[in-house]
């Protein structure tokens, strides 16, 4: 038996305690969105403080301007061993609303699922699910063998789901502290229940309101109209030429720096037969929209996009009032892939929206939010460690796949930090994350719990231990 | 002394009589659109019955789906005596919201206003106002003459305010008793307050609602952006299209029929003198949109429109939601002008938008109002009595001018009833009627009652008698 093979054993021994403990967690409501709830992430972090202590770990809790850090460190077998930065949350969503939840949000439940039991409660899958994953695999190995088989830094913070105002300032801080070799992250999704993958792209965004002010009271449509500037007339002409027939994005210069993705990739995507079809089916439509030269996998993960998330304007209520109102609003959001420059974007969605304005009309423009697209190199020890570390598991090849969505943190640890992340999500399609009735299957839990001890053991050395 | 001179000269002595009944009138909150005020719009109606009834009027009640119509006859000097259709309506505008309100809407006060005194209440032009003034000139006949110099047939409805569901089925089943040679309205507005003006012209309107579905239920847009439907930016293309550069409306086939205005009203409403520019600064526009070869007034009152009165999608809240909603929906009116067919117009822009969404989006219209534009002829005797009796009052010329909004009854009159339209109004600007703090200058009441006494005595011969 490898020393990899009697952590799994232990692991195995140990599966009932790894369950309790992220169902124990799972029970303190620690939603970082609403103030009331201060105390409980405070409690949350507490929590895994005291787990990783109980491993050996040296760890503090550290104050930021809002929710605590937990940074801990453990020595491994010693300098020369790899260095692993595991990064993880311990907030979640707000549970609203709750008429929807099947049981209550916070009183975690196991309930049947279509891949056997799962985890029902807010936070199963994101991220104390992920994050109770590898320290259940932290736990094997101190079980297993009283320490850990690589040098590891472990940063859980508390401010994740309100888009973490305080983490680059503490990273910034504490660069030195965090200095490591890799990043692990676990908040990304398999590729289905059976196929493990490793996420080697994400789509970066910016996220911008448009605020348009035309006459500066609400008007009667018969006394104005022919004359006074409609504001929402003049929001629509702006927006509605976002994009070409071809679904090509209008703003100029948008597709700058976008180069194509690798063949390596290509192959990889073509390879996971996406059927677009279905799941467009399961959403109620039936034809794609996007770029129509591009295959869906590329639309979906290395394109990028322009979508209004929001508009308003005007009279919204029953049948009809003759308004030509004095403001319209809306939100338009970019996902961006790398080599699209976000400051940049957001400066020419602004002149591309002005050029179209007619005379008159007030427009404000606002950033909510910005973010670069991340590729992660797919060569390297640590990929190689990864990818095996969940084929092994699997006992089906690791795929590499893109993210469509965001996660800013990963472009942060890059530039302030100048190391890569290891994106090995073990969520699924189904599992409602940020929706009611989120869940994490425990098929996919103990999956991701035993790929890191792998993983760990890998890169440890312990192959043949 | 001719008799037109005397009933003036009694009009004169009435004058406190007839706004005191008008303030009492306006006491009654008989605000159609709220069922709590049916009693009070019952009360409105039983007033002017009295009223009508005191003047030796036949004078009944009528009962119709809604609210009843008041409906009265008054023979004057027989058969060969011209007979005129006096229409009105007693119902009101909701005031709210009432905190705007100087004074409570029902509580009518007389207070000092740009043209000297005014009366401040819900419906003190719109139309008790307008109304009280044509009363006040059958008071006045009727306590000089004891008569009226013409036939008289009055229509008070009290519905308009909501749209007159009930008065085309009212006018269809009693057509043979209100047979008449002329309709006279007092509805519309002077073109300012020492310019009386006859309307000629009234833009008609068809006014739709766009619902548009896209995915079955919201979706995350990093994880659909670029191959999920959204209905925002369908609707916003769909809708953005509907002008081009010059600011013609883009409908195929929406300018079908419509002819130029005459070369007397072009004369006419040039020699008026229109400051498009200080009506714009008023609501702080700058540069007028519409048709840019056009003037104006044209554009105002002899050019059809397309504003969006209302839109609605995703997320409106503060901070950003990656949502991409699945459903968007918007209210479009268009008013119209004579020549145009609002069915025609209602299903080009069916045709328009449907062309213009993607493949997969599901679109329904809703026609939520739907009335042609009307030109009334600016020739024959009652015209000429019109302009005549205003312009004697105001020892200035009545112009004639257009009126951006619809007032549909006009074109079912002339539809159901082969009878035309005097629209005299008295109306200013700043009246504010539908909006908190409605009034009604008593310069311009006291000029409408006595426009209404010359219209009556020109009609009856009595101009020399």
């Amino acid at each position: 038996m490898t020393q990899i093979e009697a952590v799994l054993a232990q692991a195995d021994a140990g599966d009932d305690r790894a369950v309790r403990t992220w169902m124990d967690w799972l029970r303190i409501p620690s939603v970082s969105a609403q103030p009331a709830h201060a105390a409980d992430c405070r409690a949350a972090a507490e929590f895994v403080r005291a787990e990783l202590a109980a491993m050996g770990f040296e760890v503090s809790i550290r104050e930021t301007a809002g929710q605590p850090v937990v940074l801990a460190h453990h020595a491994g077998p010693g300098e020369d061993a790899p260095h692993l930065l595991y990064y993880g949350h311990y907030d979640v969503q707000p549970p609203e609303p709750l008429a929807l939840w099947t049981s209550p949000p916070f009183e975690p439940v196991v309930v049947d699922g279509p891949n056997g039991p799962r985890v029902v409660a807010r936070g199963a899958t994101d991220d104390k699910g992920q994050v109770s994953m590898w320290l259940g695999a932290f736990r094997a190995w101190f079980d297993a063998t009283g320490t850990m088989p690589v040098r590891l830094t472990v940063l859980i913070e508390g401010e994740e789901e309100i888009g973490s105002p305080n983490l680059e300032p503490f990273v910034a801080a504490n660069a030195a502290e965090l200095a490591a070799d890799i990043v692990v992250i676990s908040d990304t999704g398999m590729w289905d229940v059976r196929t493990p993958a490793l996420t080697t792209s994400l789509r970066g965004m910016v996220y911008m309101q448009v605020d348009l002010r035309g006459p500066s009271r609400d008007l009667h449509s018969g006394s104005f109209g022919g004359s006074a500037l409609n504001p929402i007339n003049a929001l629509t002409h702006a927006l509605g030429g976002l994009h070409d027939a071809a679904g090509r994005i209008q703003v100029p210069g948008f597709y700058d720096g976008i180069a194509d993705i690798s063949p390596e990739l290509a192959q990889q995507w073509d390879g996971l037969g996406f059927d677009e079809g279905a799941s467009l089916r399961e959403i109620g439509l039936t034809t794609p929209v996007g770029e129509t030269d591009r295959t869906a996998l590329e639309r979906l993960w290395a394109r990028p996009t322009a979508d209004i998330n929001g508009i308003w304007g005007g009279y919204q209520g029953a049948g009809s009032k003759t308004v030509i109102a004095s403001e319209a609003g809306a939100k338009v959001s970019f996902r961006l892939v790398p080599g699209q420059d976000p400051q940049a974007i957001a400066a020419g969605f602004e002149a591309f929206v002005r050029a179209r304005l007619p005379e008159g009309a007030q427009a404000r423009f606002t950033v909510l939010g910005s973010a670069p697209g991340v590729e992660i190199a797919t060569d390297g020890i640590f990929v190689a460690a990864a990818r095996d570390a969940m084929s092994e598991t699997y006992s089906k090849d690791c795929v590499m796949i893109g993210c469509g969505g965001s996660i800013p943190i990963v472009e942060s640890f890059r530039r302030m930090l100048g190391i890569d992340s290891l994106l090995m999500g073990f969520g699924l399609a189904d599992c409602q994350a940020h929706s009611p009735d989120e869940n994490f299957d425990l098929v996919c839990f103990r999956g991701g719990l035993r790929s890191h001890v792998r993983l760990l053991g890998k890169l440890g050395g312990s192959e043949n231990g």
